[in-house]
Formats: structure tokens, sequence, C-alpha cells
């Protein structure tokens, strides 16, 4: 694979004129991201972005992870708390516990005996789904194209070719919103002499990178203080049972490549296997010129659709065969750091 | 979560009475795996596990990955060419050459120059998929219960209750064959007043722990010289499109744990970085006390079918709601390793 991928590296970065006789190559997903326009991209409020600083590694390099937060009306209860969490400066001395091969990374207190800081909120588990509101997806994703959110069910949406089969096996559809993924049931109304269909409750989902909030058994449902990230495929089963409240940005390498632990379910047997956390802060609160900066690809825009189409059906060079489908983890919501000019 | 967690190791560990009045709990798909009969575990044959030595880890720790080769018919071109290269010692003294974050770990000749041995065999695309064979599957999983593999269409399947949606977007329907997950095309055909639909064409897909074959621009395939594995999120995508020809039962952890390369598609920018291979070996040609020993749970098995409905619908005491829908990657053929009484 190596010639290959180096080669389209190449073929990417130098601008080799384009001979008539051969059509330009397809891009690929990533190719289709960055060539974006600026205004299709969106930058994430630093009051929305978590940073975490882990201990240096071995040879004295930093280790921070950046987190997007999940934007309301979803997960508020808990990211509410994390807020509160990160302005007592509550993870500060605390570590990464476990690592579980192809599952999650959770840090926290691992004595489970730091006291919480007052006025956390108890979010009852009604929060794990949440009402559709009109206009929250913009296009809604089930077998073929993505469709208005809003659509009648006679007559049939037009047939697209080659249709692409984006169905979910966790849900009925699914969407986007805020940068996030989100699945959704759908319910079927009649107005006229048409039926519609539109989404009904939504809630975000398990991905790689998604960052959830530990608990104990029912009906606790976590306070924000124990959280993990998805290391491996993701655990869609685990949706609407555990709070889902944002994802990493970047530095997710400094978790998801960290030993795993040998204890049951991951958990480091060994304190000093533990990886410290120096400090967990919102970036607003970090000094300017200590802020980290992304944005995200709009979910809304024309390119997000041309590149969740290029996910589904790659037809870069390296392929030979387009899949025609995908999973929702499967097409990632394109993010990049901006760095000061 | 982790009281939780640790409660239910407790709770299966020590073989507490079950009062009257409690229910016992419903059973996680671990434990439905280590409750099988042992008749439904099956050996892998020592002709079958590629064993790949690294060099010990910073503290000396061996670090041992144990490979299953897919059974025939599938991807036996670059399967022979496997046993001939490990025959040949070829990959000793080779290294773990690129590591990319929630995608693959690769390894093979980072020279590129390392003569192969002669006779390795070159495989067309067409054995990427191959025709389905009557029996192949016991069972074909869509959309329902797993329904057996012929079936008429009228009348339609038994209506079970609660219906599980295991649904492919990459694919009409999946199955299972000699502990390999596939995906598979469906064809219908008429029999007498009935349709009846069964697998037409089937190909090797690429889960967490598929291992594939590193190859250039198509029409090439690869030789099976430069192997990867895959380490995150399953990308689909790739099937049909590079060849499956194993999985990772054990040591996973020594690949999915390394830093990520820092180059270009997460190759490694510096020798250094590269983790060597010691050697790589079919257990048959190790000494026999030195062979790793490894059983699946037979797809066709009881157990299999429970598993795999607890891992669509989670009713173990920590799920609220089950998801009533599985991808098939979320359902890993359990193995176990086995070790001399």
């Amino acid at each position: 694979m190596r010639h290959l991928l180096l080669a389209a590296v190449a073929a990417a970065s130098l601008a080799l004129p384009v001979q008539a006789q051969e059509p330009a190559p397809v891009p690929s997903p990533g190719e289709i991201a960055a060539a974006a326009k600026a205004d299709e991209w969106i930058a994430i409020a630093p009051s929305d972005l978590l940073v975490m600083e882990l201990a240096p590694d071995a040879k004295g390099k930093a280790r921070r992870v950046v987190i997007q937060l999940m934007p309301a009306p979803f997960s508020q209860g808990w990211i509410g708390n994390i807020r509160k969490l990160a302005a007592a400066h509550w993870w500060d001395g605390t570590s990464v516990n476990r690592v579980q091969d192809n599952y999650v990374a959770q840090w926290g207190d691992a004595t489970e005996k730091k006291p919480l800081p007052k006025g956390l909120a108890v979010v009852p588990e009604s929060e794990y789904m949440w009402p559709y509101r009109p206009a929250m997806f913009t296009k809604i994703w089930t077998y073929g194209a993505p469709q208005d959110a809003v659509m009648p069910i006679y007559p049939s949406p037009p047939a697209t070719s080659p249709v692409t089969n984006y169905t979910d096996p966790y849900a009925r559809a699914f969407g986007f919103f805020g940068g996030f993924p989100f699945a959704a049931t759908i319910k079927q109304s009649r107005e006229g002499g048409n039926y519609k269909r539109e989404p009904e409750s939504v809630w975000p989902i398990h991905c790689y990178g998604a960052v959830g909030v530990g608990r104990n058994m029912s009906p606790d449902t976590g306070s924000g203080a124990e959280l993990y990230v998805v290391i491996g495929h993701a655990p869609r089963h685990l949706d609407q049972n555990i709070a889902v409240v944002g994802r990493v940005l970047g530095g997710i390498e400094y978790l998801s490549s960290l030993p795993r632990g040998t204890g049951a379910l991951g958990f480091y047997e060994e304190a000093a296997e533990r990886v410290p956390v120096k400090a967990i802060r919102l970036a607003i609160d970090l000094p300017a010129d200590e802020r980290p900066k992304f944005e995200y690809l709009s979910t809304e825009s024309a390119s997000f659709l041309r590149y969740a189409d290029a996910r589904a059906n790659r037809r870069d060079p390296f392929f030979i065969k387009p899949a025609a489908g995908a999973d929702i983890c499967n097409i990632p919501v394109p993010v990049r750091a901006v760095t000061a000019k």
C-alpha cells in the first residue's frame, strides 16, 4: 500500500500539469474537504472546547487532547457539570485509569473519594434522547441520497443513480447537527392528501472519538466527572444508555495509543501505570495565545454532501469498486486545527 | 462506570446465592460465550495460525501477535504466498512501519528492496469475492432474526418480536463461515410457485482486527508480504478493494497501542521508530510447546445465536435500552486462548 499512498500525497501537493487525454483523478474525501470554501468551515467557540493536558510522555513531549462539547439542546445537564468541574480545576491531579482495547480510554478520580464541587446537576435518563426540532437537520440520511428532513412519502423522493445505502442498523435514519452525528426515529404524518415523514426523536451516538459520561447502575447517569473516549469500533449499543457529551478533535492518539490496562475491563492494575491529568480547562479560560482553534466542515455545506458521497462511493484512484453505502461512523465530520498566521 | 463494571465482574466470579425474589440477571454477551458448551468451541489448526514475534517492549516484555488465516476458498492465493513467506523466514528482520490512528498498523520491508521468495502467485482482483457455495452459511443476517440461508420470500419468514435490525449499509446480507464474518449479495430464484432467495456472491470484510494485504495501484493486488491490521472503526470501504486474509486472535494491543506515525498516512518518519519484527511463523512450524492454541465459538452453535442476539439487544443489568440492532463488526466472533492443563 505504501507506493500508492505516497504517490497520492505527491500528486496532491505538486501541481502537475494534467494531460489532455487523461481526466483529472476523482478527488478523495479528504481532498474534497480540503478544497471546501473558507465560508463552509465553522469556527468552534472557545467556550465549547475542553482542553486536557496530560503529563508529558517519556520523552518530555506535551500531550494535549482537545474536545468539542456538544451543542444545545443535547446533553446540556452533563455539559453544565463539566463546565463547573473544569472551572473548579477538579480534574487537575486525576488520571487516565482505564484503557480497554477496541473500546474506551477513561479518566477521572482513581480514588473515587475526591469530593465533587457543589451544585452539580443530577440529570435524568430522559435526556439521553431529545425531541426533534424543525430545521435541526437539513437532510436526513437513510436509503438513497440525503433527503430533505421533511419529505412527502407519496410521491416517492426522486430516485438517484446509483442509489447509496445509508441505512443504520441502530436507527431509522441519521442526520448531522452542529458538527455531530445523530440517530433518529421517524414519524409519519398526514398533510392534505400526502403523508410526510420527518425525524421525531434524536440522540447523539458513539462513533470513534465520541466522549461519554461514565456512570454506575441505572438510574444513575453519571455526573460528568468520569469521562471516556471511544478508541475502537463504534460501540453503538451504548447509545441512549450513556450520555455522549462531545468528541475529540485533536490529540486522540495520546489516549488511543496508551498501553492497555491488564485488569478487568482494561483498568490499570498499578497506580504507576495511570497517566496523570495535569489540567482540564475550557479554552476560553486559557490565555488567548494558548487557546487551540478548531473548525469543522459545515454539515449543511455543499462540500460536506460531496465529501459524504465520496466516503460512501470511493472513486479516487486507489479504489476499484465503490461500496455504494456507508455507516454514519464511517462519515466523520471533517475538522481542522487553525494555526496563527 | 467503574463501580458497575467491577460489580459485574464480582458477580460473575463469585457464586452468590440468588434470592428467590430476584430473577437472575440476564447474561452479557461475554457471559453467554463463556458458558457455551465445550463442543461448541472449535480448535483452530496450527497450520492456520500465523505467529508474529515483535521485538520485546522497552521493559523487555515479549510481544506475540497471533493471526488466524482465512479458510478456503477465500483469499487462498494470497494465503499461499503468506505460507511461503513464513516458511522462507522472509519477515524476520522486517518491521512495523506505519501506524495510522483509527485505521491500520502495517508491517513489511521498509526498504522495499528485499527480494521476495520465488514462486509467489500473482492473484487477480476477481478473487476479492467468491461465488456462494450451498451450506457455506447456515444463517443469513438481514432485517429480523437470522434466517435459513435458503428461504422462500413468499410466504414471508415468520415475524419475530422484537424485530432486530441486522441490515448492513455495505451489503444486502451477511453471514459467518469458519469463524469469520462475510458480506453477501442475494439472488432471487423461482422454485415451483415460490421465490427463494439465497446468497450469491460473498466476500470477507474489514472489521476491527482484520488482516489485509497492502497493494499498489490496480491491477496490483499485493503479494502478501506487506500486511496490515485494522485498529479502528471498520473501514468497510476497503472491502472488495483489498484482500482480507485473516484476523488477529491475540496480542492486537501490541500493534494498536503503538505510537502513531507522524509522516503521511501514519508512516514512521525515523527508522528508529519502527518496531522490529523478529519472526513470523506458522504455529505448526514452531516447537510443540511454543505453539499458541486458540478456539472460536462455532458460528453454527446455539450459543453463538444467543450471543449475537445479546450483542444486538443488551439486556444485562447495566443497560436500560437494548438497541434492537447491530452491525456485523459489532458482533465479533468470540475466541479464547487455550492454555495447557
